[in-house]
């Protein structure tokens, strides 16, 4: 473990539970953190210099959760060490320190994924198998709403501190690659970064996924709309017990005989709401349990550093759409 | 009354049951729909010419509900020949259309104001009412969400059939004309109008409105969020008994020595939430009754020309937007 | 159409629009009320005496909607006089009153129904539905809440005025026979009858059934859960769009060895949630031409003479409770 | 700390992190428990015999958290060894043992104290605050659902395991002693307790208090309606974010001539809802931290011993109606 700060002990935590993974090393450059850690992990050794992990040929594997300002020099000592390295989410501040680090893994050989937590939550990995089951259809739009009176960060805009979990998300539903964002995000205390952001997502065809992020809503709001031409899931992630419901509902093109011409019209389909069930392990478990299968296995990460490059791209093409106005900012190929 | 389709009968009805107001004539092409108004309105003049109201010297007013298209002629003919006129939401299908009438009712001397209703539901000036006692403070943002599973039209697309209702409840809201508008619209349905679009307006300074409008939601939603420095609203339309909550909650900013520098930190405030009653009376009735009373006191009415010509403008500049692929078209201020 | 009161405008407007039948007459003794059937109904005979109805050879069926008091003298002299009837919820004031009925149309060989509106609603009838399936295994309880504040009534209790519906309902659910009924009600305001009851309705077996009325509750709620071994059934008849939720829950009794004794265990089952849609034809409609076809074919209608008899015991016997402190009063059975 | 179980350690952790005291010994007669206690409270001593916590003159107060049955014996020991006690709810399985352990705390002049834990949430001393600010007028009614899809216990039925959460809630806001209660339970699982339960708790005047618990419930409820005559409040535990909620809502009662008679009527009166914050301690915090003070200053506690005694008075006399079908049960006096 690399980074004993705020999301590190979850880490540690998970690490430390799940099969097939033991927690040898804790490693923190400050040392009230050490002390912490030492308090919590009587067994684990707790060092200052990242060299003492890297070094250990005891330890297979490092998990980086630093500011993310660091991650592409740590996670590329760590690959070159031969070790498999899982990142904290977004696997870097650029893109082209994320190819760099994705380069590296390639080099290395070894396993390189990022903690993307939401994609391993159970409800996410249902709609996933719902939509790859073909259930709704072609794809129309995904319309994401992740609002709260949030925390703000002194660093990071709510478009990397929240919008990420959204793009990771869509990402993880929608095979085909987007080709462009757009972003209009403004700031509303003075000195601090965007506090409201509306991305736009374009897909090839006519879908199209949409994100509103905010810090200033008095009410939280986790809702997601994945409409389909058959079906049309909504996800609504602070029900209690209906976080997936499942709609047989759209419109049906038709033609008719007006005059001479043929006119298209659109029905609307009505039908049964579906509510499933779906695994309620933790999320971070799912995670940490993905990430060691994939190290013994040398299966591709579901997260790997392909998908996470591409989370970056998309932040990094809404920054740019933002400074320019809300404009629309293409994406390079995930391949390029 | 000119037009007897689809929205004339309410108009129609509404003008016999409003005190100071009786219902002479009504006008409309159609045979068919001439005979439904003759069965219903016994003791009124049922025509198929509508110089036969223009010229009728009992006539003060006239109500047109009619195609968009036909609006800027029907008006500037009434308001010719002396009589006050009601236009059916929007003014006109284009700016250019929306200044003639503007104009005609300026040279006229006449009232001229057009059936925004929504902005006379009690739940909207029971917030307008809010919004300009400085109950909120300094306005952030209002993002607006209407979506269901929609009639679709031919001629019109999501946006001239819904985002009309909250531009037009916007605007009375925000005393600032806006500055420009983005749009991104798709259509999912081959040869039919755009389906779902994301507006975002641009006020002076970081007020930001943003709309989503959507005819291939499963779920009905009719949600805004009026968000201040001191409060926030959230106007649920479709709750029975909660439309309007007003949340004392927010951040507040402060600023913290760290090191030599002074940082600026937003801190989070809770409070009571309020659910305010208000007005119960059909937006329609007072609808009417303001248009009836602006005829006779010569008060400009709250959706009169000026505000029916900036609805129009920001549904052109949305359209504009949408065919340059969603950047910014910057609004003529109204004064011009 | 005998009484033209509050209700009675509805089941007019309905026979007239309902397939099968036409409406000839209507008799009210108010003139007042014979001034407005007039006007309303252009075409039909309006009259204060009920002779008028009861001689008329053209009239094949009378529906009654005056007070309960009237209820039975007006039915058994429509019997008598050859006609089919409807009588207005409850069937009479009382037991004696509502077998005298019963007996008359058994006697006449004529139809004799009562407008137990609610139990023609769609989602009754799909609760009804997925009962008789057997989908809920055996049934465990019904429990249904009706509160909101309400329009007092002079004459007859939340009991008489509200209860009626659950019962009504419940009736049609349940095809075992109630063993007993007990009652507790409260009246908070001086000179006005109970707004407050809570009835239990004991089946045979463990089958219970329990009603909340109550005219003092500020928020509305209409909710029944229908629970059974296999599956359970939540009906919310305020939600818009998810009136009946079918759960598969439930808890599965298994027994274990605990020492040398099996000792009985109850684990809980989850499952999926499915939300069926069911048909929205208008109660009032449903239940209109349910009565056109029992008079045409002769077959018994779902809210007969015998059913409606039991409702008015259920009645009574929750009004002995009340007056016995709230002890349990035991129901003869319907045979009898 | 006396029994080291289910309950047990969360009481342990509160008394060693709430100012004013420390946790000096932990007493089970179970080895694996004291195991985990050992584990997990290093300085803490952990001992098989409970005198040996009686004899310890270091030990100030006592927490019991055995089963049921063991109460009275601990209890009065432990108050005759002078140590100030805590029990878990209820204070005693019944009324004589409960009398016992008060007239023991009485004389030896020590603190009992019984951990009605939901007593202390923020929401309901919020409501207590409410109704004894007068704010809702005379009180008409308290309705309380506390339904699930509960865990089953062996040997309480679902009165002892859920009701008595409503019971000593109900308590703590009315301060007139009931008069009588009734129940109705039913068991649907062979060789089990009841499942389901309905409650009434008879006030003087027209006050009543309804309870419906229910461990058959696919859907969690938990939701207490306050009624008065000025206003009311709906106190619904699940809600995230508006857990109390009061409704300036009522009916005002007038008389009106009709004829020579004034007839009372009821009006419904409409008003504003408010949603007010409060504090959001951890409740079972908030108990420990009361029980430290009374403790210390000899203050009788919110639920000392004569509160406990009431609440088993309540559940005995529920029982008793249970087994004579539901009738009412009279309570003595609390001064008895």
């Amino acid at each position: 473990m690399v980074g004993y700060g705020y999301w590190g002990p979850n880490l540690a935590r998970n690490f430390m539970e799940v099969d097939g993974s033991s927690l040898i090393a804790i490693c923190d450059e400050r040392a009230e953190k050490r002390d912490i850690a030492s308090v919590r992990h009587p067994g684990v050794k707790v060092v200052a210099d990242v060299e003492d992990i890297f070094r250990d040929d005891k330890i297979d594997a490092v998990a980086i959760a630093t500011p993310i300002s660091t991650h592409a020099d740590l996670a590329i000592r760590a690959l070159k060490a031969g070790k498999h390295v899982l990142v904290e989410k977004p696997l870097a501040g650029t893109v082209d320190e994320a190819k760099r680090i994705v380069e590296a893994a390639e080099t290395a050989g070894r396993t390189l994924m990022v903690d993307h937590t939401f994609v391993y939550m159970g409800a996410v990995r249902k709609v996933k198998e719902i939509i790859e089951a073909g259930d709704l259809g072609d794809l129309y739009y995904v319309d994401s709403v992740r609002v709260n009176l949030g925390l703000f960060q002194h660093d990071a805009s709510v478009v990397w501190d929240l919008a990420v979990h959204d793009l990771s998300i869509m990402s993880s539903w929608v095979a085909a690659p987007p080709s462009a964002v757009s972003c209009v995000a403004v700031s509303h205390v003075a000195g601090l970064p965007d506090d409201v952001a509306y991305l736009t997502i374009y897909y090839p065809g006519s879908l199209i996924g949409h994100i509103h992020v905010n810090w200033l809503s008095p009410v939280k709001v986790r809702r997601t709309i994945i409409a389909g031409s058959e079906k049309t899931i909504v996800f609504d992630d602070l029900a209690l017990d209906e976080k997936i419901k499942l709609y047989s509902r759209g419109v049906t093109r038709k033609e008719e005989l007006v005059g001479d011409n043929l006119i298209p019209l659109a029905y609307r389909r009505t039908g049964d709401i579906w509510i499933p069930q779906f695994d309620q392990t933790e999320a971070l478990r799912v995670m940490a349990g993905h990430f060691i299968h994939c190290c013994r296995s040398g299966e591709r990460p579901l997260t790997g550093g392909p998908e996470g490059l591409q989370i970056v791209r998309m932040l990094e093409a809404a920054e740019r759409s933002v400074s320019q106005g809300g404009s629309r900012v293409a994406l390079e190929s995930p391949a390029s």
